[in-house]
């Protein structure tokens, strides 16, 4: 039973409702009073009810369905608390979708991580939290720390409840292999690579050939988001191909659309493993798919740093 | 005739494409080329697709109808033309929505637009330019020079163009009073100012009184912007029942959506001019709406500032 | 009775020693021991006499009616301040010159209000208290939260315990009108405005008119600001004109020099209600004049925002 | 023939002197005149010899083998380089040792590479070009313009023009496997990939395992940089043991001591591809090595940014 | 004869408008046109009269006798310039009288140096000119380029056409004797060293020693700049106590009110020499006084900056 | 006594060790862990071994005899721990060997005091403490609040211990003659100043002539630092030509070399009193070096600064 915090105040943006009232339930505290306006325009109007002075502010929003209008709602906030002179605001991020625009891999693009981090650190945050970013090295591109959190030990204890024996990890492209090799030394079993993924900007890919051995075992797809739903099914498709048993995957970040749930029902995917660090009630509800709430993990952090913990004991699982 | 600019380019967010065209055929130029990919959970992704480096680049993008959406577009394209090395970036916003969050009128609440000027800043803009702000010492929000251009001018040019005498400027509330009264020197005519306008955050807002004359005279109803047309009508409707005879309206920015429209074909407003500053067809098509285009005033800007002239010839006309 | 403040100390600047220990005396507290020396050729160099180490520092200082000696000394009192590792610096400035400063409304002017913003940043100030900004939009100058108090409640009660009937509110020109209106509600009387004030730099302003009905009706011009009553008086005269009964006024901060007095003294003008925001003997002892000290404002400003809570209740009365 | 450059200037640090050189023959410039003192306690002194002001400053620096030294040199360059009012200075770090240094995997640690890129941008640098970064990501630890070059074209010319068949391309493990990828592409031919690599800090690796096929195969590891060659060393003895035929390898940086170079000459690796990004005598000179120069690589970056060009087609060939 | 500079223009504030007009005699250049207005209560209020688009400016304003009143100009002119962007902003002070609050020597003062240099940093200076600072790491303070000058070789050049035989160079304490070495150096003759003065805030100094060689000898007594003339006269009676001959003295910077030149006229000093960096008409008319004008070496520097030459030339005589 | 100071840690890089454990001894505090690797090719990983959430961090590393690797190791430390959410960091530096970079005396150079005031600050410093810089202007170039303590009360009271009578102090050169000035008032005797100086890059030195009379007297040179111990010997020598009696030596920081203590060996100077700022084991064991610890002096000021109290007691005795 975590202790109730106390001083701090927990709010959270619209997108988030639901996921921080189940933070503070860990907690055991009452979530902030705020509220956001959306003109028949559609900018935003934020207000915060209730006084903060020299509290420490935690502000949940989830960077995920609507990244535009979430991360903007988001800066209101930040400059909302700090201009009502809160001692600190903490800007939780339990999904951050601009996380994949990490690099600039072409010419003549945008380091949308970066403008993002940059917008943040010019709001006046003063330190972040989230989970499971596209590349660790995010961390970086702010000057604020960063308290990065990771569902892999939440999800392997639930995908080893399941009890399926004979089970290979494989990462769908070389990109997340590191991380694959983490989940498959959690879950003790090997790793098979897929390879030949080819992506564009228009979200295609196609899975051309898996390294590393797979027939005749149980394979667990694991990546760190899925959109469209398309590489986890190539992949599983070509898995059958090369006389895998049984199909499973896994991810962090589930954005899934009412097409992309239908990509996964005609799947050779017998289940899905998915965090609810995005709100969203077509894919909680879908047969095929497992949640388990971050709540917790999210919850756990805040009580941390707020009594002045070390965070590393929320480490010993990290991937 | 306008003189071709050279070693600079004019690039447009999705929104304002139309609109930059324009100002580039104003100019002489081809438009920059670029594109915006909006991914299916709604991220974007910027490209610039030519050659910038050491170019001065312009790129144009009104923050309107979906301000958030095309704000973090345009955040995103100012970082892609400074990290491919342009010379300069210059960010032109013909209408900025949230220059309407000046002020903490309000305990714990975000000043908007200094929030939007920091992320511009951040984001590595090397110069504004926009159209008639909110207010005007929004251009003190920002460290970076800001050249505020004027639509008062134009529109008035068209005003006259109808030749109707008789006419009293009306000001909708205490607030645009004084930008009325520019426009009313301008006209060479008198003012009046509605009074007693309660308006809250739902937007509703009644008209209850009007300081000074108006029986028997045509009334003109200016603002900067209207989104429902509701402070329009209500005074519209005011002013016919104090006697008012025709009844016309000028706003620089029109974000008015279909509802808004019908608002407006059941007011007493016989016309209302309004500029292309937002792209809005419906509301360019409709018989009651005069649209007088803002290109010829942004293109002229460019040209003089590429040409290291001075902005001032401009603001002769200048509320 | 407030409550005394601890772990806080309060300074002052020289213009503002008066002022400072009024508010010293309304929260119980001892002001703290600074000197600041003028050398022979007018260069400032000021000391902090005690130990401010951790300590949450309010400085005050007017920026008034030698507004550059005014503004370097807090500067340097800012600087000294965190240097010597105060925990928090406040500058408090109950009134702010250059706030007039607030836009560039003329090509190749500075923004005067934003310059002085920025150096108030650069020298480490956490958190700025004013009253009655010449215009709202400067809070969002600072990056700083800004706490802006208002007169208007106070004055209105002094205003009251005079008993006139038959008010009418007068804002001078079209610029005040939105703050009269706010007056106007508060004292529950109807709103006229003057007209055709034309203002150059040199200070000449001439009334050539007034939207609304004066006629028979008590007058309460009301205004931010006055320093050469020029504005005042020849409103008070149009007033008059149009047959006005009596003519009292009422302005927030008071930079009049003696010619100014003597102008005041052959108005039309009956009272001057002012406050003590700027140090002035001369204005304070007038007989047309009645003082309304802020001290308790800004006292129970630094009580409320020592004791962690919120201002808003400070806030009912805005304007 | 590349064309000459002017109005730039190349200067280089102490240990990319002979690398700047060759840099200044592609181009046909004379390289800019200064001087490094290092007094007896170890402190650095830096001056430039010639006239700077207005130029385009290019200061070639590897930050290799005595990082600390080569870092703080550079900014120091950069810093003199402004204060002499260069109109822009470009730092080129051929090798950016620090760039490993790019996450926060474990609590307490520093992200590095951040510090120093922070640093560089306090000092005033410009813009960076430098070349395989540890990671891709690090481009947006900077504000400022990262060109990032890319070796891989260069290697797998040279490694061609040996032209072995039943070539293997293979990662050392799963966090280089994204790259390997990449160049087993450009060859032509499969991937296979080290697994249960262990690294400490203490530098220690042990390959245990191959995912993919390779018996029978010749293999080319593939990998960014080498210090102690020991990954090499340990996963070319375990293709060995899994009947792989011959083995090469090639990596971007080497900053092989001499031990390491008698780890290289006891392993069973044949040749080892490099280039001269870290000036290394003994390595080039080692029997089994092979150098291919990056000299024209960044000579061909610097002419195309000062002749205000696009990068883009340096980067066809990009991984 | 200087060739004439273009593209670039020279302004002045109100103080040195005559220096800078003997600056722009020396290059040939038309003074830029700007006004400053001070309005009846102190506020300043600056404008450019003329188009400064991508001109390189040059504000010259001395901070001297009034320097808060000149820093506040200056700043407000740096803010102007940039807002009308111009291409850069070069603030030229030929003397700075805050360059004495140049370290934190008791506890909780002001560094008052370094916040002038944040200030006009803030504002948006480029570069910085002035001349024979209070010491020299000043030019630390600032992130912007410094160019220093030096008036010592001008000075020694007058200084010698009077053919004064048997000279001594007198440092009137320990503090100058770094400077006083190089002015005996340039001239060719001995240094002696004034002792024990006691310096407080209030100005006074008494010479209570003086260690080195004076009887017989003719002195010439230098320092960076004078306000009271006390420390040259205290220190003159007190060489002429122990046999010294015929007492010259000579300062960079002459802030001297008409006391400190009565005091002058009082002392055993037979000539003082001095420079105009400050305009002061008692003091370049009393009869004991030379002048030697700094405008022909500003300007010099103005015209190498602007010809992209090196300063370096103009430091030979560096003291 | 000291009280022992709680909510405080202190930590030490690698070559701070021996002293900060001394200054933990003095307070009572154990040292926190830390541990900083050195990678075989150079580079430097940190990590902190404890919680420091919430704290007040101290982190003590001398910048003496390989200053780039130290400095860079505390720049790392001090990333670490405000990554680590430590409350704040205090930089402790005993000798700051980059302190002598801080003028821009020549054409070209960088200022490389400022360069790692800007570096430090970059990374997240929030306090320096440090001793006797070798300009006290050096304070300046930090925003953050910098705490000079002094070496020369404890230096003056062991000199006094030895009873030496006939005293002179004697500056090196006429740069240090106004801190030798403060060293002759605290012990009451009398000063002479070397003269004609040579200092080059190269560190040669030459004593030509000494300002004030020596013959007969027993002299102490004091300096801030000595490296190659040159400047001592020479002054020595020509203090014996003068007829000098004994010679003794007092500087703060001693980073002498081998061939230095042999330099000192040959010297006439019989004692010379240094301070430990520099860990030397050489000099601290040499037959005629007598040290006196700065461990209670720095001791004493993370006391006063944890509990609040006033560094200026400690400045009592302030050269």
């Amino acid at each position: 039973m975590p202790q109730p915090v106390t001083d701090a105040q927990i709010f959270a943006g619209r997108t988030s409702m639901l996921f921080a009232s189940k933070v503070c339930d860990y907690l055991g505290m009452e979530m902030g009073q705020s509220e956001t306006i959306v003109f028949s325009e559609g900018a935003l109007f934020v207000k915060v009810l209730e006084k903060v002075r020299d509290k420490d502010v935690y502000v949940i929003q989830t960077i995920g369905t609507k990244p535009n209008d979430e991360f903007m709602e988001l800066l209101f906030y930040v400059d909302a608390f700090k201009r009502a002179s809160a001692s600190s605001v903490t800007a939780i991020l339990p999904y951050f979708a601009y996380a994949k625009g990490d690099k600039k891999d072409e010419p003549r693009v945008s380091i949308r991580a970066r403008v993002c981090a940059d917008c943040l650190e010019a709001a006046g945050v003063d330190r972040i939290i989230t989970m499971d970013l596209h590349s660790p090295q995010i961390q970086g591109f702010f000057k604020k720390p960063v308290d990065h959190l990771y569902a892999m030990d939440a999800l392997c204890t639930e995908v080893r409840k399941h009890d399926v024996d004979n089970l290979v990890v494989v990462a769908p492209d070389t990109g997340f292999a590191k991380n694959a090799r983490k989940y498959a030394n959690k879950l003790g079993v090997g790793l098979a690579i897929g390879d030949k993924v080819r992506r564009s900007h228009n979200e295609l890919a196609e899975v051309e050939g898996i390294i590393g051995d797979v027939a005749g075992l149980n394979a667990l797809i694991v990546d760190d988001f899925t959109i469209s739903c398309g590489t986890l099914a190539s992949t599983a498709r070509y898995l059958k191909k090369l006389n895998a048993e049984r199909i499973f995957a896994c991810v962090s970040h589930c954005v899934m659309s009412d097409r992309a749930l239908d990509e996964l029902t005609n799947s050779p995917i017998e289940r899905l493993y998915i965090t609810d660090t995005v709100e969203n009630a077509a894919a909680f509800n879908h047969p095929k798919i497992k949640v388990v709430s971050m709540a917790p993990v999210f919850g756990e952090a805040i009580r941390i740093i707020h009594n002045r913990e070390s965070l590393s004991q929320l480490f010993d699982g990290q991937p």
